[in-house]
């Protein structure tokens, strides 16, 4: 699948492909500032989810915020509804409680994301969000 | 001065005016994140400076990062010369360094700043940055 930037200028760059055991489908990230630029509190990145891209189920042990830039998504916490992401969305996630943010089916979604870092570590990946739990959601 | 978004769509709402003994000229402040949402880590906030608009001189305790999103603008350090913000631009500050930052004298800037907090204060405010330094820089 192509990325494409009709609806409005990219502000960072595209990036690499994400790792296949972090992410399903096709999702860019461009690393912004790295911990050692920044006494080791976070690192702030760009991650770009082609439709249908998404993250694996994870934690973070000190959470996460989301600065959504661009398209439409989801985010959902296990057991819960999912929220609509979308341009302008802000979303600061609670430490050690597990989630998955992507695209929806039909539209890309791009989001800044500043991950704070406890005892080194900034994540702890879970298993994939599948094919049904995905559909579900899309069908909101 | 008005403020026009003709060049893109603004990603978040640009916020109250911020404080006078913070920002030199017309500046808007639009909070994103709170302490008290993120473990008390930092803020994250949205920072649009109409043309003109600037910092005062100051410091960060443990630094800040700030990722510009559009137009034109200025960041400096303390007798080093200024370095050109534009979209896309990403500055992690260093902690304790004196430094000021804002549009340029023809252009809007708009940065979203992660301020990170130190015994509850993030930001140490000096001085205004004069006409004359300002100048200077603009003639770059």
């Amino acid at each position: 699948m192509e990325i494409t930037d009709s609806e409005n200028e990219t502000i960072f760059p595209l990036g690499n492909r994400g790792p296949e055991n972090w992410f399903s489908g096709e999702v860019h990230v461009q690393t912004l500032v790295s911990p050692e630029q920044i006494e080791g509190l976070y690192t702030v990145g760009q991650v770009t989810f082609s439709a249908g891209g998404r993250t694996y189920w994870h934690t973070h042990p000190i959470g996460q915020v989301l600065l959504v830039i661009e398209g439409k998504g989801w985010y959902q916490e296990r057991g819960k509804p999912a929220q609509v992401l979308q341009k302008g969305t802000v979303v600061a996630i609670p430490k050690e409680v597990e989630h998955w943010h992507g695209a929806s089916a039909d539209h890309k979604m791009v989001h800044i994301a500043v991950s704070n870092i406890a005892d080194g570590n900034s994540v702890t990946w879970k298993t994939p969000v599948t094919g049904d739990e995905y559909a579900e959601v899309n069908k909101q």
